[in-house]
């Protein structure tokens, strides 16, 4: 780790010499069982790495860098904060922070106090994060400073972080007051949870449509969730001793595994990584907001190993001017929508490795991978982007994800579509890495589970190697003179354009086919110039080269070059942003 | 894969096109949960990559060769013969076979048709044999051809494998036979258990001292010690695509997943490998027995990437005359004894990386691993391997591994001793990763789990650093004047001198110190005709070496040269057998 740090954590952040890193359950539980939860990743990490640096937190004005043992304890100071606060067990507790060291804690310290944690999306609305906090009824806000705006509206109580990690900052000082209540008690001052099915976090979704609605998941969907991401994203502390005796030093790398959290956490529990890295001994650097300098630096200096990121924000990496040949290897964990051949070819450039994934806040997250196969060395890089852009297999401890059509005549029957590439179905899975149900929703908890498996709402075909490609949301599929055409399947053909850096397809209404395609397109930075003044003609162009790769009624009717497309803030273009653009025209 | 092979396998192993990989649950499972059973594995390799080889047969007269989805078929008809015989769940259905396809198979149709595997060591003698077949109510017994005289005297119906893999072999007509009797129904004809702590595997301890005892595993430990496993050793299928856009072609290995089957499957069920190889998606090759010019032959054109061992079978491979340094990276998984300095520089100098595991049968194979530290690159070798050869830590999904004494004053409650490296007590642990049960034998059980965790009987320190090392079993231990000596620690010693290839220490009778230890040595093959006809003078000087290194009550008062040491099947030194010479002199 390339950091440079006159740091002192606070003197209640330093465990004692006798600390007991063990947890204590009030129930009877047998020998031969422990309940999962990923509580005990931390535990573990602390015992066996407990100097190696846990959480780095550099580019802030008070950077801080916590070891394993440092920061457990502080985990554990802010459990008995939360104690002493009144948390019971099954409480909702809210985060609003960025990636920072106070969100990282939540993750630990709220399910140690077996309250169920609540993060919500730093980039809502005050009024949609009042009916959140209100809807999920928590108790208290951990909330980081940039974001008091956000609560002011509210009487829940608040403790506020300053995001120093020094002395006077308020959340320091609930830290403290945690300590002091522990009486040095450790972790055997507490119970810890027996039930592996109890909640763990309670995210909301984004609600295009209507109200959001809680997710609740458990301890043990996130324990095998975290664990399947550890290993599908080859997260793994690799041991490689290989000495070498003719120079008498080690050659390979050895105990690097460095995590750089550019996803936000908030999101999805951060698709369960703030678990899984501990699980594998990771460093986890966090940046509060996606910035490319900041990655590079990262990337060049601090040995990082993976990050995870949307399509978008793996655009914005490649094409950073500081984007260069990396030594070391780095993955890549895409989600959100398929890497574009481009994307792919950038990375790989760069010596890193895309993990193209899939999954929603119902699922922790991933819960599909797309799988190398070896065939692919002889095939060109288009072909073999065609194939990593499926979303693939279910991965590791998730059941096998299907595409299915329902029969209603048979108490909606959930029943395969052919896989022939061609049948268009819905994805459904089941099992441990399906959230257990709506918060307060029992009938959207049966809608959703309706037929026996979980709706994902997310239109696809099943190939006939058993991969799914997701060729839409229900509701982005744009339907042309009766014909189903899907806007990513047009989105993606687009992008093959070299002057393309990204695109959104929408649905605009048309008198004769009933709707027709628009597509919304930025150009890439290197090519702008070249087309200024003169957007009507690159529009043109690229409604040609559509013509060549796709069927008339999935054409493009319009394109428009605009500066920038918005975006979530994990990077997903609002497609719902351009519809209402496109009501309008 | 090396391998060039004119092997087609039997139709019946064919799967049909249209095959379904999906269990059927029979008792209504939540959307959100499914229960936790190594089978999963298997059918989501079989998904993901049908067409890889999952066993490789090669060194024998019929060499077999089958990809995951034709592996798969034939578990299948596996468990369809198995209900077609008879077998109910519940049932035990034993196994007498080297590494081969046969117990492979085993591993997963008998978990497939709800009964519970019993894995019987292939060096007992008939009579240990008869006693665990009856102790256990096998209903069946799959059994290889070399091993036919082990079931001569049981009435139990045998299904015999010739281990051809071809037409006319009687297992393979057995598994036709299921194939008919499944009627295409596949794996929806039968139900799979919906409860994750049923039992899976029944294994039988050594039994060194009276009965062997069986040692019941539940389908959820199986399945998070299998994970575990292959985390720990770093058994992960990497999708490292590392384009070469210069040469337009894949630098780094692509797929390369290869575990060569040296540790005998029957003992602790592999160590739960069986499955951690199909969960990371491996090509296992099986060897029937322990060959070190096969192991050279695939280590150099197998392209193999992991294998397990005790030490005496890593001391085969790195002494073997085809021993050099491989391209490719290779780990050793070790467990059994301590890997010495030597060993460790050997292994190293050859490109294989160890890594130290320890375990027992009720642990499901290892649950502790020795986790590489920042620190070691500015050690010695010696230093290192010193901490190399703790038993380290407890491992990912296992709980904590303790280090205690028993509080008989307050209901056996294990107290921890301190951390200090000095003060001996047993390691303890608890949790997944634990047996479920002695088989009818409640009194046993409750002995095994008295205090409220599991004793392993094993005495050990535990270090300042968190980390456990094992001075020896209990009856190891060596009581001489009053002082412990740990057999154990004098092993480690002895075999620090260059012209020692194994020790085994052992007590003595003393008239005056009770007890004094005793050493029987094998010689270097490169040092043996150094010392012909001169043993007692390498005695002596091994004596000398032993005074320079351990106090004078854990230096050999006798040492003797022996031609070689007495094993175990797994390649453990037979201290018993030495213990019995011992006894006569």
């Amino acid at each position: 780790m390339a950091f440079n740090f006159p740091f002192n954590p606070t003197p209640q952040s330093i465990p004692p010499d006798d600390t007991l890193l063990r947890l204590r359950y009030l129930e009877n539980v047998p020998v031969h069982f422990h309940p999962l939860n990923p509580l005990s990743f931390l535990l573990r990490a602390a015992r066996v790495y407990p100097d190696k640096i846990a959480i780095a937190h550099p580019n802030v004005e008070h950077p801080v860098y916590y070891t394993f043992a440092v920061w457990t304890q502080r985990i554990q100071n802010l459990t008995y904060a939360l104690i002493k606060f009144g948390i019971n067990p099954g409480d909702r507790v809210a985060v609003i922070a960025p990636n920072s060291p106070l969100i990282a804690d939540a993750h630990f310290g709220v399910l140690a106090a077996r309250a169920v944690l609540c993060p919500i999306n730093t980039r809502l609305k005050p009024h949609e994060v009042t009916y959140i906090l209100e809807h999920s009824g928590s108790k208290l806000i951990l909330v980081d400073h940039e974001y008091i705006h956000l609560v002011k509206g509210t009487n829940i109580p608040c403790i506020i972080s300053q995001d120093t990690g020094r002395v006077g900052d308020p959340y320091e000082t609930f830290l403290s007051d945690g300590r002091y209540f522990g009486q040095e008690k450790g972790w055997q001052g507490f119970p810890a949870e027996a039930d592996e099915n109890a909640p763990a976090v309670l995210c909301y979704t984004s609600g295009t449509t209507g109200r959001p609605k809680g997710v609740i998941t458990t301890l043990r969907g996130s324990y095998l969730a975290a664990i399947a991401n550890a290993h599908e994203c080859q997260c793994v502390l690799f041991q490689l001793v290989r000495y070498d005796f003719s120079k008498l030093e080690f050659k390979d790398q050895l105990l690097i595994l460095t995590f750089l959290r550019v996803l936000p956490m908030f999101h999805a529990a951060g698709w369960t990584f703030p678990w899984a890295n501990v699980f594998a001994f990771a460093t986890q650097i966090t940046l509060r907001t996606v910035n490319y300098t900041h990655i590079w630096n990262h990337f060049i200096r601090s040995n990082v190993t993976h990050y995870c990121g949307a399509p978008t924000v793996q655009v914005g990496v490649v094409n950073d001017p500081l984007a260069r040949k990396l030594p070391q290897k780095v993955t890549a964990v895409i989600a959100g929508a398929a890497p574009t051949p481009h994307l792919i070819a950038e990375l790989e450039k760069k010596g890193i490795n895309p993990v193209h994934v899939y999954g929603l806040t119902l699922t922790y997250g991933p819960f599909t991978r797309n799988y190398a196969q070896p065939s692919w060395p002889s095939l060109t890089l288009e072909q073999r982007s065609k194939l990593m852009a499926r979303q693939g297999h279910a991965f590791a401890t998730a059941q096998e994800v299907r595409v299915v059509y329902t029969d209603e005549k048979y108490n909606d029957t959930l029943v395969d579509v052919p896989r022939d590439g061609k049948t268009l179905g819905e994805i459904v899975t089941s099992g441990n890495i399906v959230m257990k149900e709506y918060f307060n929703d029992p009938e959207a908890t049966m809608k959703a589970f309706r037929g026996g498996g979980f709706r994902t709402g997310d239109l696809a075909v099943w190939n006939p190697d058993g991969t799914v490609s997701i060729l839409d949301r229900s509701k982005d599929i744009i339907i042309s003179g009766g014909e189903n055409a899907s806007s990513l399947a047009i989105e993606q053909e687009l992008v093959t354009h070299p002057h393309v850096l990204e695109v959104c397809v929408v649905a605009r209404q048309h008198s004769k086919w009933g709707e027709r395609p628009m597509a919304f397109v930025t150009l890439h930075p290197q090519h702008v110039t070249r087309w200024a003044g003169r957007n009507h003609e690159f529009e043109k162009e690229l409604k040609e080269h559509a013509k060549t790769r796709l069927p008339g009624f999935a054409c493009p009717e319009w394109v428009e070059v605009v500066p920038e497309l918005p975006k979530t803030s994990t990077g997903k273009i609002l497609k719902s942003e351009m519809r209402k653009v496109v009501a309008k025209l």
